[in-house]
């Protein structure tokens, strides 16, 4: 098969090296320039000729820098004749902006997607898109991998006796329910009611949590409000302890003091799919480096990735 | 501005007739010839030559012959000249094919999407698609109406000063409680569990619906199985009455008979975006041919559609 | 080189089954499911990633139904991140439809090649198109057989000695031709004359038949008019006997009988490019799964094709 | 609607300078500059912006370079801003490659249509293509228009009462019945047999032709041996007096002398879709200027060109 | 004609109001949201339907995020039905991005357009692209201004008859020259001089430039290197006063001080086809808003806009 | 890997059998026919299926004739289900037609690299491209090699003591300097002077000339107008002898004599990217045949091609 060639952009050079050590490759240089006029030149560093090329890119903050940089990355691929390059986009932060709910906007969600494609995309590798419906945006070969393999391998140290899995909201009880069936507990989850188009509100909970040990899931926490509303539900219904996990820890505006800071909650469990800049003693980051690693390296073997992680979503669909 | 030209294909003649009623133009002729080794040809009857053609089309059963019947028709009218090609696909049925649940399926609401691109359509009028997501599966303007205004005026002449509206799950909370809204009467859903990934159950009803005059809203009711599973919750809570809608009523394998062969059931309503084959006592069909004429109308003027019918849903994205 | 991966859609199983015999090759399964509104669904069951996939689908009878089964199952290849999607259609029964012989239609020979391409076909395997010219409809490479050569094969069991192949117009007079020469017997062929645009009949053959065996060929038979025409003129011409062949036995709306029926037919020969429904005790039905085989191995090593199959047509073109 | 500005390139002045005049437009200058590398450049010289523009330019000799100057300019009209660039191409050389008579080569049709649409063709207007077919080679609206009515036109001027049109082969068969009827009288035709796949030869003539006037009609001529074969057989067949008429004449190697010096012909009728280099007494050359600019005014204000120029071909296909 | 729209990205709304004013038309409004993920939102805030969109964004600092924001624009402009969408960019600055001049980069002028048209702009105008090549990166029509003319105004004001204009180096004296004879003064340049591939400097100053008053004319002036350069080999020469122009003054790095600095240098005049940070006694800034508005008024028109601004560069190409 | 089959167009042959000479392979055969209508038909004569295919065809005169050959010959490989396609095009003529210097032309260089993708080329091997610029006009990989290393080997053989390269202008300069250094020689230019948007002069020599062997360097020379003035100014600078070296030895109109024949001109050097139809006793022509070669294995092995290479011009874009 045509060898390998990793490179990295600015986004997370860390998560880079550590996919590259689990494969056992070298993470090969990339030289990225800014002008004087600030715009980007970056340059791959080592030969691509013919070569199977990632690029491990994920869309984190400032998420403008490094989408046009993954841009430049893609295309310098390209020119540089890859035989094939594979966008490894650990967190798709425009996957959120996947519908019209206003008029005159764009889906940023569907441009995004169509500008890796323009500059040069083969294929895309990603974590736990904020609805499955994106993996529609995208006219290239989509392998969508989810974190909660990593994230039960992390909760079973405990003792789960007494735990209960709780979603905010529905919109992520699939993946919470598959969550809790991974580690062999119920599940419950919050219910949010619309008073109005711009108030909504988590009213109940659906599932008894009173005196459980509650792990809350997310599929990510930026400024967290939904996730801190859930916390004073849970608190008013007497939960014995609460943890609580997501895959794209952002925590944007103080999020992670906010939740963090509280008393209740003991611990806050999220992965590395993008940087983690502010720190916490209530904070256990865990890899997705090796699942990255064995995904690429199924990909670039043509071994089944579907076989490996196990779809946390099976019902049909058009049912 | 050019002329305007509408054709109808097989799959629903009698609403294609009454929007070119309401818009007061002539519903042009179309020839379907079936040739012996089962291949279709479709004629436009009428010069399209610089015109503002509109095609007709829901995706109503048999999907897979008036799927190809307009694949044929966008592409004659591209031959032909047209100036613009508009679809008017009421309902869209491929829309529920929005993820890849399993490995190895198509996402068959995006290539459907591509292939009326590829065939030559220049936009796509469409109604209350499964999810707002399938907007972003196509690569032309797509214009998304709902009949929320269509149900709802319908639905005032009845004394509501007791009804509140039910969605049967939080999926289409949104428009359930846009539609509750437009009422001026409260909103409450139906919550999914998920015991296991092929085993999901209505477990509860958030919301207090007992003693009152219930309407259940979904988006569409195929075999109805969710609808029934709501039916018999609201009846275990003491409700006063119940109305069923839904803005696509395909009811198959005997749909229309199990939901209103209930005595508890009052009224269906439904509209008329795919022809209503069976019929019912209970059964009331409301028509959105004068929405979707007022529709044609402003895409044709240029004048906003947006502007007209109000978004049920407001809240941003990406948040 | 990379692996093989062969699946069937529904339109002929059959044939699939005895390609794949012939390769040594498993045919890998396939789940359609057809949703409550009548969409279809279609997982190829088997890991596709970097395979080289080939997808066997006639477009038989119901057509729409197998053009659209067959998209999903393009387009599934391609997300599953299929290697190449060799398309094996032997036959395509939108061919027919090759020039716009009126106004404001599609030319659906094109058009449907277009939905292919558009759905990620990466090539194409088809046999014995109805006019040369529709080759050039597709924008991806086509390997085109004749099956000649196998009912060649089959005539020359018989006395050849007072033979002669008779084609009933001069649009089929090349292959025809070829036919005749590997059987070394001469030719002749019906010429219609036509009287008015909408009558075209049968009104002379050209080379001497009377009082011998008459082998008719041609490319497809559906309804069979001009078989059915061509039959009286050889009677009254005295010719010994008659045996009809083609490549695709369509047979529609009772051919077979109409000319198995006749006393002058001592048989009919056909392929089984097509699942043949209907039977009769003077049809014989000749397998091309061998010929199939051979083009799917030669494409998947690398080998050429027309060195393979005697191209039946080499007359300079453009002269 | 849209101003109309009209260019020609170097290939036919005459004919556009005509076709303008039908018009009362004028004919707008070009500059064709050849540099000393023997590369070219193309200047429209007035005024683009958002007219509706025509590029006259038969694929006449030397056709290579007035294929590559036609690229040039429409390419120029796009980036100069044109509305819309209807290539009005009144000779399609490139249209008798149509099918992959050997293997390796191109299908010349289709290429040459692609880098059309490739260079910013929007839509292309042309005149009696070698097979109906190449009209699916465009991914663009093609006009298709025949020049049957203007050789009828002129025919008319003689005693037709013993006329009788005949067609070199049966592949032109439908157009010579077409002209047939517009004049009222009857068609014959000349059958080709093939001996070997490199020999074909006209074996009989189809219908009585001894002692008629004949008027032989082809699409076009080249090198003309088969007209000159068939001048042969009906001079065997005692006909009284011959005339000869084809759309498109090329005349190459010295055919209009090897057809005009022939005692037998009394007259060789062709139009100008290319300029006519050679001259002889016994020529004559009808206009289609005034066809095509009717053409291109019907296009220019959205009317149907189909409704005038009657087709000559109405069989359905498919059957 | 269809009615104009105009919007502003934040790159530069002053520009884009002065234009709008000279227009006539209001600058309508747009939304600019930032999600808690760093990702943007934008709505058009005007209906777009059918409208002859303009869409106002220099390429000016930060770059990458005004970039993305346009891209957003362009797609929302085409996902709201705009007729047409012209993106109007003065200042390119990926243009400067147009060669490989090492392996392994992407060339981002080109990149960048193509993803501009991938987003869905149909027209670019543009002002004083660093190399005229950089147009031939654009699949859609460009418009290409030149701010000499304005530039020429502003200097009439002075006595000129001592004057010479210099340009720093030789690839942009074609610009240099066409702006001396608008002024009716002679002109100059500096000569670079390449000792190694990473060491260029100024050596010579061709043309005699001693005792006269110097307007040294670029056309960006970023950290204004080069231009310092050129003002000490000027001093050297014993000039008697300099002015400094340029069209994009970009004034990175502290440059606007280090040029104003010096006592030789009486002004600096730029346009504001971005936006000036920086400010300095020395500093004119000339708005270019009636060009772009008088452009942008011609090409809603149709009118040429070549013919309104003297094109700079007359000489043929490819001799 | 998969096997190479190189071809060769009628442009150069001689210099395709010497590549395939160093390659050790074969050059496979190509029919080339002309039909009477004036079209080409190319028939590539040898299996291409899945192999790495090479047309080697240099834009030489006849352009047009061989560029037509040449995208015949693309879409042949193609449709013969080559692997990949790569270009070989020594000489890219159209290169020239790099800017719109005048309204409504076409930028040739852009358009005939869109026509070669469209017509299936994969990637592109060419030398001494006009402008670094054209590179970005290609929407495929492109190799980019210069001539001077084979130039300053050659050179190598003389005394170089008192030897200066010269170039023409100051927009070939980085690569004169390039091959100076290559030599170990300094480097001076001649300065155009624009007087009129029409008259450019050489006014100057930037550097010391006199009394110096000088190598005038050139990119291409076809009428050799400008060398021509050059070699006047430098007679007038006194050097002591010249040689003139360039890539390209297209020599139009007599200009090999008009230089040759100069009395100070001690010898013309040139490369074999075009055929040198005339001869002169001065005329040196060194063969490019190695380094294409080289190349080509190179590509077709996957190895960096830049490595190999020097790349003439380092210094930074956008800076």
């Amino acid at each position: 098969m045509r060898e390998i060639a990793v490179f990295s952009g600015s986004a997370h050079p860390e998560l880079a090296a550590e996919i590259c050590e689990h494969l056992e490759v070298p993470l090969l240089p990339v030289r990225v320039t800014r002008f004087a006029n600030d715009c980007l030149e970056v340059q791959l560093q080592a030969n691509c000729r013919e070569r199977d090329v990632y690029l491990i890119q994920p869309l984190a903050k400032p998420v403008q820098e490094n989408l046009v940089e993954l841009l430049l990355m893609i295309d310098a691929a390209r020119g540089a004749s890859a035989a094939r390059t594979t966008v490894v986009m650990p967190h798709y932060a425009y996957a959120r902006s996947d519908k019209k709910d206003a008029p005159r906007i764009s889906i940023g969600g569907r441009l995004v997607a169509d500008l890796l494609v323009a500059a040069g995309a083969s294929r895309v590798l990603t974590m736990t898109l904020h609805s499955p419906q994106v993996h529609g945006f995208f006219s290239v070969p989509v392998d969508h991998l989810h974190a909660l393999r990593e994230l039960a391998a992390y909760f079973r140290r405990y003792d789960l006796s007494n735990t209960i899995v709780v979603s905010p909201d529905l919109g992520n009880a699939k993946e919470a329910s598959h969550f809790a069936r991974l580690l062999g507990v119920p599940v419950a989850a919050g219910a949010k009611q619309r008073f109005a188009d711009d108030r909504v509100e988590i009213t109940s909970i659906i599932g008894d949590v009173s005196d459980r040990d509650v792990i809350v899931l997310d599929d990510e926490i930026a400024r967290g409000s939904t996730v801190v509303e859930l916390l004073s539900k849970l608190a008013d219904r007497g939960v014995r302890s609460v943890r609580v996990a997501c895959t794209h820890g952002l925590f944007a505006d103080g999020a992670l003091g906010r939740i963090g800071g509280r008393p209740d909650v003991a611990e806050i469990v999220c992965t590395n799919t993008v940087p983690i800049a502010e720190r916490s003693d209530k904070l256990t980051v865990l890899s997705i480096a090796p699942a990255l690693a064995e995904a690429v390296r199924r990909i670039h073997d043509g071994e089944s990735v579907s076989a490996l992680f196990d779809a946390p979503i099976a019902a049909g669909s058009g049912g």
